[in-house]
């Protein structure tokens, strides 16, 4: 298998796991923090910036890279490694949520979904099979296997929700059968399966049962960013991680705020991924410890201070001050997304380091101490100075 | 003097001058080129990026830092140094061509210029006295006089040139000998003087009289970039830059192109600034030794190469190809514009480095051949390939 899972510690007082993760393109340790080069770039950041921020695996979309510049012309380019000089490991997504959200609504089927190309209009067909070729062709060292991600609990009546619920299990574990026949680089690429099951115990056991039934190299809780509340997310996740292998990395997909990845790290997880800190970054919404800032703000104006006084990344440890990022932002400087986002994307690295600094040291209460953010009870709208 | 200009070599087939100018923040090497922080940002590029493309010496426009954040702001900041974190040379220019290119027709008269701010739409007036308090507190290097810069030539009739010429002349000493009156920190930042004149031999002639009769550690030719075709501008440039003190630099204003740039070397200009490679880079138009090429061209949708093989840029020894480039622009990415404008910048400051170097070996022609695009009849519309 091209991906291998290392445990190398645990707490006395959670399931976190310290780890490492080998690849073909090298290892990285977990709990790990992926941040998100959509289109094979991460938004204003050259690959040296991107490690300047201790980031040791990165995300690419399927989706974007499918549509343009196609993923054809990306493996002409010696795939997504070489084309965007990433040479660390790399996750492909199967493009299956994206291609879902810009779907009809009846354009689903067994065989996939059909959906209009953002690029240039015309009809796109994604099933398992063409998400294999896809990301067989980009070339990542984890590919994903394309599955039916059922919509938040809230938007269906409870009778809909559980038989909609079922029967994205039932077609997910059809289609992961399908993935692992199409995949044409098992000794190159690394394919995880993902499992759903919304929000219902039940049904997120039995989607365990039949995806972890496939001897594959990792897993991912897949569903769970779909728009719940972080209690749901948080329940949910703290049910399904125990399920799964413990010989194999376990990823949680598209989650989250600092105090989600903490509590999914509790459970057992290793990998998280999210676009926040660019997104934010590219915003001018920046994290700190005790929570996020917003730099447009005009408190900010005459503030000598780094965003985070003693954060090591570029942006703090380069001397730029509040005052300075809110100008950029003011005036509409690229370099203020471009510092916001090396800052952001810092900040959780930095927070996952010491996720596995308090991992190896079984000093998981110390660790939560350092991050008054963890127990803020809404931090997309906390704005601390 | 804040400022001295020292004067290393000269050649046997010219009028060009290596050289070096000593400011407060260091020296730089002449013929130097200055990339273009308009607003205290070198355009998505960080300090240390800026570095890595061999430039020694940057400019910042007093008109957008006045405007926004304001300048006692940035005097509050430690002055434009400490503010965009650039330890090495800055220069300001005096804010009065943005202010009039910005200003009803009529609002010129004896003391400056009215103008509404694009930030607000306030009412804004600078002259002599306002420019030298708004570059005062910026805090650069090198400072300049607050001039009156006639429009160009092809705009007017022959008399009515003539006669504005002439008012610009007389306003622009006048507005000198004020500047030099207000100029607070003589000692910290050296003022240099600006000569206009149009593309009048006479009236170019009687402005340098006027001008260099004050004793100041600097002198540019301004009113060159205002419109005029490339013959105008060169013939003004080797008129007028023999004419200028030796023993101080001189410093063509917002020229230009890489031909421009080596004809006013060979009459003996030390010092330029242009906004074309950041500008040309944010829009995907790159400089080669060849030509520009456009990256949005569909024929380098699958290049492998770099934008310029053996280039030593963070972008061509980076391994980014022009195919992935081109993707970036075609993506909306902001890491194009990084690149392009890293690139770019680095391109005119290799052709310093080696018209330095030409000066140094008495080797011109040998200069000359290794740059083809000085040759080219048009390079705005060029794409070699």
């Amino acid at each position: 298998m091209p991906i291998r899972y290392e445990r190398l510690a645990g707490t006395t007082t959670n399931a976190a796991r310290l780890g490492r993760v080998h690849t073909p393109h090298g290892s990285f340790d977990t709990p790990a923090f992926m941040p998100v080069a959509t289109a094979g770039a991460m938004k204003g950041l050259t690959p040296a910036q991107v490690r300047s921020t201790n980031s040791q695996i990165i995300l690419n979309n399927a989706f974007h890279l499918m549509l343009r510049p196609g993923h054809e012309r990306v493996r002409g380019f010696g795939g997504s490694h070489r084309f965007m000089r990433w040479d660390g490991p790399i996750l492909t997504d199967s493009g299956g949520y994206q291609a879902f959200s810009m779907s009809d609504i009846n354009a689903l089927d067994e065989d996939g979904v059909t959906f209009r190309s953002f690029v240039d209009g015309s009809k796109v067909r994604l099933g398992p099979e063409e998400s294999m070729a896809v990301q067989n062709a980009l070339g990542a060292d984890i590919i994903m296997a394309f599955d039916d991600c059922p919509p938040a609990r809230a938007q269906l009546d409870e009778a809909t929700y559980r038989r909609r619920v079922e029967e994205a299990n039932a077609r997910t574990v059809r289609w992961l059968d399908r993935c692992i026949q199409a995949h044409a680089r098992p000794t190159e690429q690394g394919l995880f399966g993902i499992v759903q099951g919304g929000t219902l115990h039940d049904l997120r056991q039995a989607s365990v049962r039949d995806v972890t039934s496939r001897d594959l190299p990792g897993f991912a809780i897949g569903g769970v960013a779909v728009g719940e509340g972080t209690a749901a997310i948080h329940d949910t996740v703290r049910f399904t991680a125990p399920l799964l292998p413990v010989d194999r990395p376990r990823y949680l997909m598209g989650v989250g705020y600092e105090r989600d990845i903490v509590a999914a790290v509790e459970a057992g997880v290793d990998m998280f991924d999210c676009v926040l800190p660019t997104r934010n970054g590219r915003n001018a919404n920046v994290f700190t410890r005790a929570g996020q800032l917003r730099l447009r703000n005009a408190c900010h104006a005459e503030d000598h201070r780094p965003i985070e006084p003693g954060c090591g990344c570029e942006a703090c440890a380069g001397g730029f001050s509040r005052g300075y990022l809110r100008h950029l932002f003011m005036a509409g400087e690229m370099l203020g997304p471009t510092l916001a986002s090396l800052h952001n994307i810092h900040h959780f690295q930095t927070l996952m380091m010491e996720i596995r600094q308090a991992i190896a040291q079984d000093a998981w209460n110390a660790f939560l101490a350092r991050w008054p953010c963890l127990a803020a009870t809404d931090q997309a709208e906390t704005d601390h100075d």
